[in-house]
């Protein structure tokens, strides 16, 4: 009798067949011979005889009716599906809405075993978790991460190699040697833009992009239930999310002597930033398609996908977007007017540039944000007269591989920007913590005050599950990555009122202005203002001191999230958070949370501030509702857990007289200057 | 003990450990403990017991001191090898002197032993089957076909991953399905230049350029024995091989309703066609980068490949060769004049332009052709900034199969006209055959006269031996391929002599001048004229009929030479040409010998010319020599089979007079009209 877990068998080695042994316990699934595909007809029993004869444990799966699979079905095994192109969102949503509306586990887990063999891969992976996510009995189940299952997606294709010869030659050793993923392999030292390769192809930052587009789909099929589109606030998450990479990635950039980066405003200009992935879709058995040096756009007509979108669509749709926020509303397929203002401006705004299914008028104002990734990422065959799949950046596991993805989100994020740009300044009173001053603000990090340290890290991840046609054996992948010595703020702040009040701390860091790479303007330097922790404290009358780890941020999800031992089908066993890693492993990689320093050192600065939580407040519970990383990820199945503007308090102009961000301050403030230093070491996590 | 063959067991699986089992009886190589590379250190025992046991054979092999091997290991074991880089073909020459001078067999089967998982695999098995074919006590071995070893050099990549799964799935299955190579992969509807995929990137064509090139190496190792390079008439043949493939291309493009193909004369024009291989090396497990629509070429510098060549470079080369030809000499390095005459001149230019090590001045002629390759095989990434190897067009194992490459040698092909524009046309006396007269030519094939008939054909071939890291079984792949129905020449001649004479029988074939694509001038048409025989006959008094069956041209290797079924490991056993693979797989595909037709017919004129064979001939005896296709590939120690230029009696331009090709006829020539028509079916060749 099959139990639930065993539905997580099915995520096991996407590409092989169904009848093939799953899981560290090599289990069967003893298909109905009606299951079976023509290609394999009849053999399936052979080969399980052979792999295991009757030692390994049999799910009997039952002969049902099987419902109508025609819609996944058009998308080809080999193919690359990509959540950016509509047509394969609707094939998944079809697929998503048969798995979710099945009345028994009985029924889920015999539909989804003999869809395995029939749908491509990528979409039955994609289908069946969001599915899983969403049932009632099976959202406690832990998901298995996508770098788990398609390892391909994240690494070097010379490393296919390295595994595949390891697991052939050594077959039954127990314990090889790790596999060592590459560093470096798509970065020389020719091209300034490729220092930054740990940042682009850092595991978790992809990691994070695909949960959370996967925690935010784009649509549902037409007509289906909108829940899982329309969550709180997700325009403005959208908007606020990217914002943050952009801040990111520009303090990465100045880490590495760099400006910032360059907002892809012109359409019709030579994209100057080739990229060559140099991966091998497992699936496809192809090549993730490069982009040259100084390729330009050109419009994207390509019947196999259903898509056909033209530059100048994509500048019609820029400029009426503008014409919006320069005229503060949207108008809605009604032809009614919506005002972007002060509370649900960005929202409105972040829907319709996503664009959403939850925007007021997609026929108005289009498709931008995706077809900016469609343009791109066919720009090596925008006629599919090459036969060419989507390059990395038609897929969210692969997009921030690619510099050109940054380029794009400047010029998404200079759009939001726009309409926050002609918001008022926050008042005084909409700053202000009356009786509530930051005395003191320190960063400790091991012995050092206020100095940060990162380095380069080893670390393992099991990809096990995603290399198939080879022998089953652990593959140990050692990865490495950007890493900080952990540390912790000490806030002092004194209460002068006489009872207990909550406040909302929220840190930020920014880099310091310099006067060279750095803007000095506070105008400026609030869009480089980086989200480390947002957290709730309770300051009783008098002086208070707050302790706050870095490993505890809401910007992040713990490092074993990204990088855990998988334990291969063990029932959810650990805290409420780590039964639902679906939506748990949304979120900033906490190995990334501070960006690389410079040998010499690199000057930021750090910015606290207490605001009254009773003005910030959402009351909701927010147990099991795996909130690590809310501030970028939201809460599953809640509120956005904070009632302000995203980014408050610089996601607005300052006022005028505020011209550096010591003008800025009022007493519940405070901020420190820090220095983060990079040591040019490698050490490894595990032993 | 070892024996020869073994030596041959030594390509199998070229990326798979030495110890690992090899060929059909899975013999294993005993080897020394000191030979053991460092990454799999006391391993191999272990691995042996558990592939084979002792129900192997074992070939011991001996230790002995292992000579200086760091140059050829210079080049990186997944680095893409390419005869086109100098600085690989020294690493290669080095290797292959090794090689040859290795006294005993004893010694050579040890060091390649040792060498084998320490050298690039590419370049060992360059190196290997150069030496072997060279060695005085191996050249009589029966190498294996590269497509054997190095399958994914021609198939689409998706092929691989079929594969794995078919040999992991039904590991063991006597008898599997043969794995369907697909057609048209790289090729659709939209672009008129991808209707030749089934030309460029036929098995055949590919295996002959890649032999072509082997059986004439451009350089050795500076300071090593010039005589593999120094061949009979190398130059003229390098010309001579080229403008027949341009030719045939031509009459391909013809039946695609396309007209000639358009020399790449401008290097400073976007390139229109792009390419997308789509294949991955297996070796590298990285893909063949393509080239996009329209890319430009810029000056390649590339210290990894020791590498710089600019676009100047290849203008300046061309420029000054043009002169030479304008002035009837070229300049050797001592500034001597060497007049480039009607007998020598074109062997000459066909040095200087390759360019190979008998070019007379390499400095001032520079490396024309072959940098054209680098140039276009790098303008995705002309100075390694994004770390990417060669395109396709860096491999004489896939050069072929980009449209470029016949865009690139029509140029070359202009510069060698141009030579032969300037050259006095034959005289009527260069050209008959007086007392001998051709009354009639037939064209035979099943039951139609002068009608050819094209469609396509599935065969098979095994690449067992290729695919590494996977179960042993036989890997049967199933091509799909132009094939023509098989035909005979019915020539009716007469002697009006005494005495018996020998002729040259020499056939070719043009489009038919049809006013509209086809010039009707022969001074044009002369340069489509596709060689399809040439043969000697024996001239009785009086008529005499010759039948010639297509089968037997002189420009072909036969069918099974592509298309064999490889028996592993057994000792040659047929003809002395069949035991000469090496050089025998050298020549034009038979199954390539006719141009696709059309539906509704193609027009062709066939010409056929007895020439005095007292004039054409060379004496030698060349039995054992391995003439099949001596036409395009020379015999082997031998000279080329013919007195008279390569091309004759169309090499030249026509005296004035001869406007048409009728104009052009002697009573020893003869034209017929002959129809090629293409039947849109698919036979099985195998049952």
């Amino acid at each position: 009798m099959a139990n639930k877990t065993d539905l997580l068998l099915l995520f096991d080695h996407p590409t092989e067949p169904v009848f093939m042994d799953k899981g560290k316990e090599q289990a069967f699934f003893e298909i109905p011979d009606s299951y079976e595909t023509d290609n394999y007809k009849k053999v399936s029993k052979n080969v399980q005889n052979r792999v295991g004869g009757d030692k390994n444990r049999v799910i009997f799966i039952k002969e049902l009716p099987v419902p109508d699979l025609s819609i996944p079905m058009t998308l080809g095994r080999t193919d690359q599906f990509s959540v950016f192109l509509k047509s394969h969102r609707w094939q998944a949503g079809n697929l998503i809405e048969i798995f979710t509306k099945l009345p028994s586990f009985e029924e889920l887990i015999s539909v989804a075993v003999y869809a395995k063999d029939r749908i491509n891969p990528a979409l039955f992976n994609y289908a069946l978790s969001v599915a899983l996510a969403h049932r009632g009995d099976t959202k406690n189940l832990r998901l298995p991460t996508v770098s788990e299952l398609f390892p391909d997606r994240f690494i070097d294709s010379q490393v296919i190699r390295t595994v595949s010869e390891q697991l052939f030659v050594l077959e039954g050793t127990p314990s090889p040697d790790p596999i060592i993923i590459p560093v470096n392999y798509t970065a020389s030292d020719m091209d300034p833009e490729h220092s930054l390769w740990y940042f682009r192809e850092d595991l978790g930052i992809n990691l994070h992009h695909w949960h959370w587009h996967l925690v935010y789909p784009i649509e549902v099929t037409p007509g289906a239930d909108k829940s899982i589109v329309d969550k709180d606030r997700r325009g403005e998450l959208f908007y606020y999310m990217h914002q943050q990479v952009i801040a990111r990635y520009n303090a990465e950039r100045l880490s590495n002597y760099m400006g910032k980066v360059k907002a892809l405003e012109d359409l019709d200009e030579p994209i100057a930033e080739g990229y060559f992935p140099k991966m091998n879709s497992l699936m496809a058995s192809r090549a993730y398609p490069p982009r040259f040096n100084n390729t330009r756009l050109t419009s994207v007509d390509r019947p196999v996908n259903q898509l056909k979108v033209s530059v100048d669509d994509v500048k019609r749709w820029r400029d009426r977007i503008y014409q919006a926020i320069h005229q503060g509303f949207v108008v809605d397929v009604k032809n009614d007017k919506i005002a972007l203002d002060e509370v649900k401006g960005i929202d409105i705004l972040g829907n319709i540039v996503e664009a959403s299914a939850l925007s007021p008028n997609m026929a108005l104002y289009g498709d931008m944000h995706n077809m900016g990734h469609i343009l791109l990422a066919y720009s090596h065959d925008p006629d599919h007269r090459h036969l060419e799949a989507h390059g990395v950046m038609g897929d969210s596991t692969t997009a921030m591989r690619d510099p050109v993805f940054y380029r794009w989100h400047a010029f998404i994020d200079n759009v939001f920007q726009e309409h926050k740009r002609l918001l008022r300044p926050y008042e005084v009173e909409e700053l202000n913590y009356p009786g509530i001053q930051v005395l003191k603000v320190e960063v400790n990090s091991k012995n050092q005050t206020n100095k940060l340290t990162t380095f380069w890290q080893q670390s393992q991840v099991n990809m096990s599950r995603g290399f198939d046609f080879l022998p089953r054996s652990n593959v140990l992948a050692q990865i490495t990555h950007l890493q900080h010595v952990p540390f912790t703020y000490t806030i002092n702040a004194v209460n002068s009122a006489n009872a207990a009040r909550f406040g909302y701390v929220r840190i930020f860091m920014a880099p310091k202005p310099n006067g060279r790479n750095v803007s000095s303007f506070l105008a400026e330097q609030r869009l480089a203002m980086i989200e480390l922790d947002k957290f709730v404290v309770q300051l009783n009358p008098g002086l208070n001191t707050f302790v706050r780890r870095s490993t505890e941020s809401s910007v992040t999800i713990p490092y074993e999230r990204t990088f855990r031992n998988l334990d291969e089908n063990t029932p959810a066993k650990n805290s409420p958070e780590e039964q639902e890693s679906f939506f748990c492993g949304c979120g900033w990689p906490n190995h990334m949370l501070v960006p690389k320093g410079r040998p010499e050192g690199l000057p930021f600065e750090l910015f606290v501030m207490i605001s009254n939580y009773d003005n910030d407040r959402i009351d909701q519970d927010t147990v099991g509702g795996c909130n690590d990383a809310g501030s970028y990820c939201g809460i599953r199945d809640r509120k956005y857990p904070d009632r302000r503007s995203m980014g408050y308090p610089f996601d607005r102009m300052p006022q005028l007289n505020a011209v550096v961000l010591k003008d800025f301050l009022l007493p519940n403030m405070h901020t420190v200057d820090i220095t983060i230093t990079h040591e040019d070491r490698t050490e490894k996590r595990f032993e």
